[in-house]
């Protein structure tokens, strides 16, 4: 356990060193995610959810782990923060709002997705921004935009807009409630008024990714009906064991905070042991990206390879629930998905990791960031486990949010 | 030669007797294409640019091959041609008329691209349907749609549907104006009105294509300003070595029609030989699927897979090139692709070819057909090979559109 946590400590050290030597845009503010092995910027389109996301992974390391609380990690969170804020939002189309999915380097929006995955990593950063800087206006925004988002995904999707199609039935992709809960878990901690408004949208959030154990609780499947009946096609038939070991851990750390013991054997069973089990390649080891429940051949290309951050979901699920159950079959699990995971991405020579593995396991992609590898799976899974396993070595805890609030503002 | 010829007509029979004995759709017409190793259909979706392709690749082989003027092609093609002019078009959005990228079994549209593909093979379906059937209605309805495809290209994109941003400047990709030049080919052919309405679109096909000849002439982009100039980032420098391929038989073809020996030389150096240079893999074999000028990583993760379909275009453009120019170079050319591509595609016991391969050639996809791939580029290829070779080898022609039409009129 020590070598575990000395190990990823040190190696959540050279990743975050690595984005901070090679992201950040000094002139326009927001961060260049497209950075090749050496790290160099290959492309300056500036995508959203990684501006959002890296925010938050560098708000939270400054707000909770000591070493981090460096002035150069504040200075381009909240250089990040103000470029989302100034350029995030896209020119409204037929008077809706949406976030873009991707920026010139001047921050231009270039695409907009019809989703709403831009605007909820926009909320992760903002809302971790007003925790760390103390700023009432980051909350606001925050909260402005969840609301929307829960509009869009519960009450009236059309400002997405995705025009209707009478072949396209309603779906209830896991996606959805998982990032939601994500959202809620995010938003509530530590806000006692904000946990009393969002404790129903928690309940639909467990109640929608529950939804997505069908065949007799022996698989996970990524999309279900609304009303929780499994789909015709591939679409019905598509599993993406990452995800779901994702929403597992989600599952797993709202069950903790709420008592809910039911829950949490839920978690662990259904979203952690049971895709490890079908998604595990036992041929050449590591986690394949997608799966027909069938077993027919799924029509994505890169169905089979090795990639990065369902690796990282897995360490993260597997060590909590360890945490949580304290049976060794889980650590084992933690243990050979580490071996894995380490003998195969991290780059010693140049830091941060390979994102993108053949199923043999050899490198496919060189590149330690593109339009959807940014500054988050891999730090927010080494933050997350050296978390984890300080609390099961019995070492000294974060500082509490106040200290590193008062330490922000005598910065700023 | 004769080798070829004889190995590429029986290659060409059993990937048609497959399409025919496990594609159709008897209760709605049209076609499945979502087809696994052994035939069966493992998703009932219809892709509208498949459909249109089947209908187009059906109509050709009974019109112009002898043996394949067999009622139950033309019976499928027609009832095809049916379930697109009935099904196609979604429901207006906004008022502006676009065809469906996808539809249920029963013809329901799914789902909309804001591109012209969808258009574009249901072009190619009427026109090819009207030859065959002698339907003048067919006709009216692929110029109509051309002139509609045309407007969205050079007029006003904004019938597609997509929003304009800030950020999106407007961009010359290969793949419009050379599907364009495919479409003028294919509806001028043997009308000497149509040839003189479209003769201008052809230029603007033909100067928009060359566009792409970059670097002083030492290399084909496959997306460059409106101006002809280089675009900044990974989409500047991204490479589709079997798209330059494709879009150098194209440009032979059309040169050839205009007895234009400049076009004809740049066809053959700049978009066959100099394509097949890079994107040849020199360890492995195979033609990659996409290349970064700069040698950078390209981000789609599947760009060092082998496909099928670049492989197709490089037996007919390398052929066709033979046949224009007697050089010896260009046959060895062809006889390097056809030895990679018929030793790692055809499936010698369940028909039809593989479409999916590791950048080692190795199987990564069993599939037989997807969302993108149906009846149409390996029966192209083969078709078109064997109508070369047998211009090569002195063979007896295709017999005459009018007794086709005379057939076919008996059959219906």
């Amino acid at each position: 356990m020590e070598r575990f946590r000395d190990q990823i400590a040190a190696e959540l050290d050279r990743v975050v060193e690595f984005w901070l030597k090679h992201s950040h845009d000094k002139e326009y503010g927001g961060f260049f995610t497209c950075l090749g092995r050496e790290g160099q910027v290959y492309d300056e389109l500036k995508y959203v959810w990684l501006q959002g996301r890296q925010v938050w992974m560098y708000c939270r390391l400054y707000r909770t782990v000591e070493r981090f609380r460096r002035p150069e990690i504040l200075e381009a969170a909240v250089a990040g923060g103000e470029f989302l804020r100034s350029h995030a939002w896209a020119p409204p189309l037929g008077g809706s709002q949406k976030c873009a999915f991707c920026l010139t380097r001047d921050g231009r929006a270039v695409k907009v997705q019809r989703t709403i995955f831009s605007e909820c990593f926009y909320v992760l950063a903002m809302d971790e921004l007003a925790r760390v800087t103390g700023e009432q206006r980051h909350q606001v925004e925050a909260e402005r935009v969840m609301d929307l988002i829960v509009h869009w995904a519960r009450v009236d999707p059309s400002g997405l807009g995705r025009p209707e199609m009478p072949g396209d039935i309603p779906v209830n992709s896991m996606a959805i409630p998982m990032m939601l809960l994500c959202l809620v878990e995010q938003l509530t901690e530590g806000r006692a008024s904000l946990a009393e408004k969002y404790s129903e949208l928690g309940r639909w959030c467990v109640q929608r990714t529950l939804q997505h154990i069908q065949r007799d609780g022996a698989a996970i499947l990524e999309h279900v009906s609304e009303e929780g009946e499994e789909l015709p096609g591939c679409q019905g038939r598509h599993q993406n064991p990452g995800h779901a070991l994702e929403a597992g851990w989600f599952l797993l750390q709202h069950a903790v905070r709420q008592g809910d013991e039911e829950l949490k054997k839920t978690a662990v069973e259904k979203f952690m042991l049971l895709p490890f089990q079908t998604g595990w390649d036992q041929q050449h080891g590591g986690l394949l990206y997608f799966q027909d429940v069938d077993g027919c051949c799924p029509t994505q290309l890169e169905w089979s390879m090795k990639l990065w951050w369902p690796h990282c979901e897995a360490l993260i699920a597997f060590l909590m629930a360890y945490c949580q159950t304290r049976d060794p079959a889980l650590l084992d699990r933690f243990s050979q998905v580490y071996d894995y995971t380490f003998s195969h991405f991290p780059d010693a020579e140049q830091g941060e990791w390979f994102g993108y593995l053949t199923q043999q396991g050899s490198l496919a992609l060189d590149l330690k960031g593109g339009p959807f590898k940014g500054c988050f799976h891999v730090p927010r899974c080494l933050y997350m486990c050296e978390q984890l396993l300080d609390g099961l070595l019995g070492k000294s805890q974060a500082p509490s949010p106040s200290r590193v609030t008062q330490a922000c503002r005598g910065i700023r």
